[in-house]
């Protein structure tokens, strides 16, 4: 059950790994949770809140196209009207594509740039506009290593998230003076989760000498940062396994 | 004059600064330079070509959207057919706006992006397409200070010259063993133009004192990249005025 | 006092602020720590080991010079032997001088270097000769903002202090699949102290506003890192008032 | 032979790769070249000078340590006394080593540091007490891959070359304004020279494939660099083979 009943938390792109773990955490913290994924898995979504309500806690789902200007300036009004202040906005949609560049359309490298980096820029500037008339408020990206430099096969998801870290950056210049703490949080290595034990069958040897990031300790993170005073703030930090080599 | 006749070379995004000076130094290395504007400009295009062949060069100019597929596809066809072997493709259209994160409408923050990353990707690769099979060619980006840091103001600037950096740093360690050279130019301070003059009264001081970049002088270092032969190649440098804090 | 009695941590570095803050905060965290000064100010970390067993805490005071391999070497050896296994090991040594490239002799360009970075190899190395053999343990160096990049007037200690962030990278790659955490804090901004105090007089008003870093908040940045699960390792975060322009 | 009689160049370690091809570079230029090496290899060095001399250009030869002070400061008054103004100066003394953190002696780290950091010091600060009351010059720091990021083994050796290219920056950042152009050159990859080919047998095949640098490309670089107007200067470029990962 959460501690103390604080304002609104709001979680863009919850699948079943890191926005996940990253709602529950917030949840957990006394935060009325929204999370959003796209309408087709909102039954999904409903569920996830159903359980953490379960756990004693206050959890809202909504479907929404996170890349749709219109839609996220509703969710957003909305929630401030209906559920309270948003003190904590995390952006988690992911896009990771592999392809050789020739091998690379147009519709691909746009589609990767509308997810990863398109709707964080929705994401952000709809939290600036309600945050800043506050004085307060956190708003936390997820990154991760093709944030940071450019690979072979990573053109489209490189250059999305390389645009998601640039926009996270003038964000916090912006805004810090301005009381909104921005945050971006490079995850770098593989992440337990349905997806990953489906791809590999080697996840138990991995989570057994802790060698995979686990969904609850990157969340564990997203709240620290969101607790940091803002006379010591964290613009940027990495998480990955020990054994990783980077 | 040029000193012998070489390939193809392409620069799209050609105005009257930095892209006009490449195309000439290019022209004047001997290639046959094919030069991009958006249509509504091909007139003034006309003209800059017309100059360079009145100087014994090699020109042509093409009216074309670099942000759409089918029309990059359609002009690197028809080049490869019509004039030879593109040896240099440069990437040079900017963006450059300034807006408080909360006034950056997604129009402005999707435009900017489709100008200096989506134009970049779909202008590498094509280059890709056409350079890869014969092992050798070269693939120039120009890059800004925003490239390599988010600041206050520049969230959508920074974010798709961000996008661009890792979309060159991806091209290059792909395209690289396969022979052909990605560089990055990241161009540092005020550039001497039209554009220029009439935004400062003081760009006659500047130039008598050397603290304005010379597009002359910045199309030399595009040259001098090209040139480096395949055992000793620069993925990046940084060009900027003696004066200039950075 | 002490929640559980843990074993020991080493705070290389101690003088009225950030260090003593990070002293304070492991021997919270109930780690028995043991600080080191230079012998010529021993008697002020005495009177500080003495408040925080006044506080029901446990810690130790050494006179030691820490550019010197053999004391250094001999300081571990002691505390392995009467204190315990060194879980922590913290290097604060910083040497924030200003000159201009050609007011820099040789004598504080060297000076620098020792206290900022020699010094933060030998505490490394030494921490790392006791943790891997066991597989575990934590290294925290201190950076700055020189640490990330060079400055008109910062030679040496821009230079002395990337010295020590790349020893710190190092040592993050070869120790963490050992099984040892090593990370480098960043910190960017004046910091609340005496020292800031008799330089200023606008202190009061910075930290009214939280416009200047409260050493008890670095420190508890140290401590999250510390209590990471080794699948979810940081090894860079930075530090700065929401108000720091960057 | 040299083309036109300019000044004097000085290139601080010249051993028979990459520092021997800067100087016969910048003696093929005009410059009178001013070589050291440590004394005990005054011989090959005065070899070398009499080879650049018999191609009708002109060199001298200097048995110097580059870590002490008073000898540079000695130098460097030779040099303008006896040859004339420096325009060009250059760093290139290496000291690439491997150990792991464990078994790297202080010994070790401070002579690396001595080597690859220090007497770039003590270079820099030189050139720049006889260029800035000129207003002109140019001083070239040689880096690596290690300058950029630490790596298991390196702790040592990346280390110094961090440092190194943080007084690079600084030195940039200081003199610019005043004049004086300085850069850093990433040397990143396997270089032909007799080194090399004592340690590998497969060079004449990185050779046919321009799979290694090769020191007069690397050299032709540095000569680019100096040439560079000063009203686009370069600070930073990396050269590396085009087959290489990075």
């Amino acid at each position: 059950m959460a501690r103390t009943q604080k304002g609104a938390c709001l979680v863009v792109g919850v699948g079943d790994g890191v926005g996940s773990a990253i709602a529950r955490a917030f949840a957990a913290e006394g935060y009325e949770v929204c999370m959003t994924r796209r309408p087709r898995h909102l039954d999904q979504l409903e569920a996830l809140a159903e359980q953490i309500r379960a756990d004693g806690c206050r959890a809202r789902a909504y479907g929404v196209d996170a890349r749709q200007e219109a839609e996220m300036v509703a969710l957003f009004d909305k929630i401030e009207a209906e559920v309270g202040p948003l003190e904590v906005v995390v952006f988690n949609i992911g896009a990771n594509v592999r392809f050789g560049i020739v091998e690379t359309t147009a519709q691909v490298f746009s589609k990767v740039w509308e997810m990863a980096c398109f709707a964080g820029f929705l994401t952000g500037r709809e939290a600036a506009r309600v945050m800043v008339p506050r004085g307060r408020g956190t708003i936390l990206f997820t990154g991760a290593s093709a944030s940071l430099r450019g690979k072979d096969g990573f053109s489209a998801f490189a250059s999305a998230k390389a645009g998601l870290r640039a926009l996270a950056q003038s964000l916090a210049r912006e805004m810090g003076p301005q009381g909104v703490h921005v945050a971006h949080v490079v995850v770098d290595g593989a992440i337990d989760g349905v997806f990953t034990r489906q791809m590999r069958d080697d996840v138990q040897g991995l989570l057994d000498r802790d060698e995979i990031l686990k969904p609850d300790e990157i969340a564990a993170n997203y709240v620290w940062l969101h607790n940091q005073p803002r006379s010591a703030w964290t613009h940027e930090i990495d998480l990955r396994p020990h054994s990783e080599t980077w």
